[in-house]
């Protein structure tokens, strides 16, 4: 099933994914052609809000943890799309290890970690798990479901090799290792020089990723992307802005954030006022580096941000595991105009390589739809898109299910192709 | 479904079922190793039959025909292979002109034709129908089903391109040309030396082909897989011998003929004597070159072929198009051990580029179980598989429908394979 858009969409919205459908041979060669030049990352996930005037992207993860979440009907899909990427990325390999997050008491991440080694299995790969958790001393045995275990075993670093050592099912030397944790607390040391193919490589991690990065580098796709299918980049795109050297606790750098939070504020009133929107523009200003909704702000005036009480400024100055908040990035916020019955609905896109795979909504009912949806604590009810994203139909309403989908996987697409930009940026510099 | 395999599957293919899940990953390692250094071809199917001791395949097809059989539920699957294959083959191209086989008045191969053009224009392609057929004048609409019509153009050669004329839609210059007319009449004219890409080249129709050329590259494929997988090459590969030369009307070779045959019965024999195997052998001998399930016979005993009537030489002389049979296969019979209820069922895998994208059955209820179900005015009922080949669960049994589907998917790939080794040898040759 697909979300009821609460809105008549008859405004931009409706006129652009009929133009994505439309000229769909085209965005595929367009795609294509960039595939010529840029390399997809393994796999990645995209946030998307929809907001009825506009569908954007807020948030792209390259480390995914939600592949319990898509429609199991497709699981194929990903193990053909798994396949291509392993003959991309290592096609001589033929033992892989994941390192999966630490938090092996999240449930649902646990499932992600298992259909993910499912899929990689089937893909034609031994894998098996190694985790940096200290606290896993000995290869571990965890249950997922019924007849589902997850075994978790500690990765042990041999001269510039990971290896897992185990005397049951024997020493496992990979050929390559995937990550599935993206290193918010800093790159590992035994991570480093590693003569085994890292995928993702290191530098896709929070040490070295920013946020405003991976939108200066959407803004640049936009402006391709936009250019020849001609429509006006804002309705794909948000504003942001970014501020470094911020300190919350210390009170450092709140005027300077305050005052470009008021410009982007101005930024999206001519906006709304071109297309005659009648919401309330805001921002939304998260940690420039890091993930997991900590440390995130709706806000819509920039005087809010002198007025931070001692509660919400701890709130914003750390994120995941402990990482300091010392830069942010300001985004335009975008309603979230698809609901489920009354709750607020984000869709997900997940892709592996450059394909589109499927994904899911986040359903979320207490939260309103000018706030983030990926929040600590947060229980969204996870909704499987029900087709795939690469059926469009011509002849149907750009508001029928498979057409809507094809409009969220080309613009997942435009953030994937950004997330490569931005991961050729960080390579010059290393 | 599956159909009930009505033997009791206690024998060799059982346990060969077993080790193909078992060795997925190796498998799997096994056939990247082998596409790193060959091309597939950019589509096939591949005709196998399961004997319950044996599972083979019988025919490969580089032109297939019935991709309205596949199951609709795997749509996005066929568009992603699809994607992939376009991607090697024609990377930058835009506009593709599908050749189909001439006979429009088969609604089966209509709708086959529907679903072939559907799958490459939502892979991204502008892609329209430019037909060899003299007949066709003027572009011709023809109504498929409900709501789905196909547009016929005639073709036409401009210089060295085939371009399409069309007042209404504008002319139309492709980048590529696909052919999905296996070319039985000889290689047209208007086809040669041109300077668009061809999919496949020329050189895979029947003028070039052969089947003998086929099973000679699949005895080298199955001699590596099976030196590695360790099991008894015979199990997946079908005897056969050659004869050329052949003349049924003049009664020319028919000496050579029978006592190939005879050899071919000996064989069989002895490895059914070796599996304890009480069937009675059969072999099928049919057109070297050429489709379609004309000019075969099922031969249990030599000397049948010195005494062939009139009306079975005249059948046995010509196949499709009125090309002349010259050169013939004796392949070893496989028994049919497959059924759905009574009729017997022979499975038909699909491949877009190296990847398995669906199969279905050919259903076949007023034929017997060692007579070969792709005959002419034969009237087969396809039946979609149900899941995919590439989700086998090693915790099931290899009777289950995923895993047993993983098996045909295996065997139809080292087809696959054998059909790219094939054609590297006629580009050789040119």
């Amino acid at each position: 099933m697909i979300p009821h858009l609460k809105t008549a969409l008859t405004g931009p919205l409706l006129s652009l994914e009929k133009h994505l459908i439309l000229e769909m041979a085209n965005i595929e060669h367009w795609f294509r052609t960039q595939w010529l030049e840029h390399t997809a990352p393994f796999y990645a996930s995209v946030d998307l809000r929809n907001a009825g005037f506009k569908l954007a992207p807020v948030d792209t993860n390259l480390f995914p943890g939600g592949f319990n979440n898509l429609n199991p009907d497709f699981l194929s899909l990903s193990i053909q799309a798994a396949m291509v990427a392993i003959e991309k990325v290592c096609p001589e390999a033929h033992r892989l290890v994941i390192i999966p997050e630490n938090h092996t008491r999240n449930i649902y991440y646990l499932k992600n970690l298992f259909e993910l080694q499912n899929i990689l299995k089937k893909s034609g790969l031994d894998v098996r798990i190694g985790s940096l958790d200290q606290t896993i001393l000995e290869p571990t045995k965890i249950l997922v479901e019924n007849n589902k275990s997850l075994l978790i075993e500690p990765l042990k670093r041999v001269k510039n090799r990971v290896v897992l050592e185990n005397q049951l099912l024997g020493n496992f030397d990979a050929c390559a290792i995937l990550l599935n944790n993206d290193l918010s607390a800093g790159t590992p040391e035994i991570l480093k020089n590693l003569e085994q193919n890292v995928i993702p490589p290191l530098n896709a991690g929070w040490v070295t990723r920013r946020k405003s990065q991976h939108f200066k580098a959407y803004d640049k796709v936009v402006k391709l992307f936009t250019e020849f299918i001609k429509v006006d980049p804002w309705l794909i795109n948000p504003y942001f802005d970014h501020v470094s050297h911020i300190d919350f606790l210390a009170r450092l750098g709140e005027d300077e954030l305050s005052s470009k939070v008021d410009q982007v504020l101005h930024k999206i009133q001519l906006k709304y006022k071109e297309y005659n929107i009648k919401h309330e523009p805001f921002v939304i200003v998260k940690a420039d580096a890091g993930t997991y909704g900590m440390g995130i702000m709706t806000v819509k005036d920039g005087d809010e941000l002198k007025k931070l009480n001692r509660k919400s400024r701890n709130k914003m100055a750390v994120v995941k595991e402990g990482l300091e908040v010392s830069e942010v990035i300001i985004q335009e916020g975008i309603y979230s105009e698809e609901c489920i019955n009354d709750a607020v609905a984000e869709p997900v896109v997940y892709m592996i390589d450059h394909f589109v795979i499927g994904g899911f909504y986040r359903v979320h009912t207490t939260r309103g739809k000018d706030e983030n949806l990926n929040a600590p604590g947060m229980h969204f009810v996870p909704l499987a898109f029900e087709t795939s994203c690469s059926t469009p139909e011509e002849d149907e309403s750009p508001l029928s299910t498979p057409n809507r989908f094809y409009a969220y996987g080309v613009i997942a697409r435009l953030a994937l192709l950004a997330a490569s930009f931005e991961l050729e940026t960080y390579d010059s510099i290393n």
